[in-house]
């Protein structure tokens, strides 16, 4: 393993078949068979969101980009809405929220906890709110949340429940229509095998709606003005034709594997490195259901495991923030075999032996 | 000349070694070695706006996102605009203002010609105006607009001069600092030899200061957020790496020709595409200085130049909206080459000899 391999949870290892269609000559976006490409490219997306009745929106920019499109093409400032954090990125959600003067009630967990339904459901007989924000896959974790129990309580009222799902999709099965989601958020540089530079939106009837309720939505990245342009099949301005070509590869990459089978084979490898590491004596850093897209434990005193493995080419990513030094995060997405992850138990397993 | 070509003014052919780039690994936005990159690729920015005062930002998104990130960065709602307006890109300025609640003066000239600077005066005289912008490059009817002499205007005082060069600079001569130009703007398909995906803004110290007067800028795209970024030498969202690392190459490339150098080849061009065309009975569209990054003619009712030279493979645009079959665009940025521009011109005159 010469060529240093990126185990991180977003950006991972690409597949190198999309890779090579970003060094072909670059498709100018006002031809047709683009626009029939592009239009091609939402449907399969639809399948990957598990929707037939939303639309979808690929648009330049990364997660956190389709964080704040949400927030700026759904809500006026003074609404209400419940902010569901227990890690960095709902975090992020509740400062955005406030950054575009939302009336954010934040219902707080410990870093690694997941919420409690009961909690949920005692801020929602108190108030009434435009939306609830929730993150599946807390990058910044590991924990992963249940929505569906979420959209359980928002499919009969107003209160849209907008999913960050960023590092979450293709890893983990996620049901949009299903779950009764309204938003739900993902990028290319995580389950879609890309570079950065894509996000993903997916938004049901009743989030189109309360969108044209808003007053002062974005411009380049206005949902309204987005979806006319699939309508129009006619570009106000320039999208990434290249990562996109790739992308309409990638989708059909993984809808031939089928995402029943995706899904398994990320479980396979997520359990090989949880089971192998717990018998390595290091300690889980995730209280309730983990994200498949990603394993993280405490880092041991006895061995730096993100430095032993840079030794081989292999990164993985330590904490962000305050947690930097506390925990390591092994990314479960894109191109990793259960071989790779076999060698990485390997070497952490040379290290302890050697001490 | 099998394979398509892009002579189109945005995204155009790209420079090969620079899209196999983008076929290698990945890099993880988390590493020093990609923060060095990342940082060295803003100060060869400088060398390209001119600049040794200003702060640059290389932002996920087009040159339209780039434009609307000046507006929230800088003005607040109610704030008093002066627009100059002679084609769609000057249109769209106007546009997103309005969007964002400025209020709009609008200073609007035929397509095809430029502005008249005893116009401008005038207005300055009327109003007090937070900034004034104009279009440097007018990529929708490839006229050239004096920046110098609105520098002259407006360095003395607290208006903002804003530029949108995104398909003006690398082709055009540009001087941020000399110019006194306060915000320019540009994009990685337009001088850049890249595909979409990245946009550039250049910010000087009195737009830095007028920036901290804003009550609700963006997140994603805050100028001041961003800027952080850059002096913290830590990520807060994901960058788009693989573009980012391509973009540091193409840096290097250009600035190794020379600024200087890389004008007057695309002067050469420029001049040969239009003294044929002119001789081959083509009326020019535009009236006045035109942009070096692209050639623009009125259709003939005799030869469609556009399906001329699609039937060879070669790409050029039609006028948008409106103007769609009124005049044809041809983009002198990027790979072309005076080959390239002789061959167009055999092919156009081999269509006229043929009626």
């Amino acid at each position: 393993m010469n060529q240093e391999k990126l185990f991180t949870p977003g950006p991972a290892q690409c597949l190198d078949s999309a890779l090579n269609i970003l060094a072909e000559p670059t498709p100018y976006h006002r031809t047709d068979d683009f626009m029939q490409l592009f239009l091609r490219a939402h449907q399969k997306l639809k399948s990957i969101f598990k929707t037939t009745t939303a639309q979808t929106l690929i648009l330049n920019g990364t997660g956190t980009q389709a964080m704040e499109n949400a927030i700026a093409n759904l809500l006026n400032p003074q609404e209400e809405v419940l902010v569901i954090t227990n890690g960095n990125f709902g975090k992020r959600f509740r400062e955005i929220g406030q950054l575009y003067g939302l009336s954010v009630t934040e219902l707080a967990y410990e870093f690694g906890t997941t919420y409690e339904l009961d909690d949920v459901k005692e801020q929602l007989k108190v108030k009434k709110f435009s939306a609830i924000f929730v993150t599946h896959s807390e990058t910044s974790t590991g924990s992963l949340q249940n929505i569906e129990q979420l959209g359980l309580l928002t499919k009969d009222c107003d209160t849209l429940l907008i999913v960050d799902t960023i590092s979450g999709l293709v890893m983990n099965p996620f049901e949009f229509d299903k779950w009764h989601v309204d938003i739900a958020l993902s990028a290319s540089q995580k389950g879609f095998m890309l570079p950065a530079g894509l996000n993903f939106t997916c938004i049901s009837t009743k989030a189109l709606d309360k969108c044209k309720t808003v007053t002062r939505p974005l411009f380049y990245n206005g949902y309204l003005k987005n979806l006319q342009v699939l309508e129009d099949k006619n570009f106000f301005w320039t999208v990434n034709t290249s990562l996109i070509k790739a992308l309409d590869y990638v989708l059909d990459y993984i809808l031939e594997i089928g995402m029943d089978k995706i899904h398994d084979q990320y479980y396979q490898i997520h359990s090989y490195l949880t089971l192998n590491l717990l018998e390595l004596g290091f300690d889980p850093y995730v209280k309730g259901d983990p994200s498949i897209s990603l394993v993280v434990f405490k880092s041991s005193p006895k061995v730096n495991v993100v430095e032993i493995l840079k030794a081989k080419n292999i990164i993985i990513a330590g904490g962000l923030g305050s947690h930097k030094d506390q925990i390591f995060r092994i990314g479960v997405m894109n191109n990793i075999t259960l071989e790779d992850a076999k060698l990485i138990i390997t070497y952490i397993k040379e290290a302890i032996d050697a001490i």
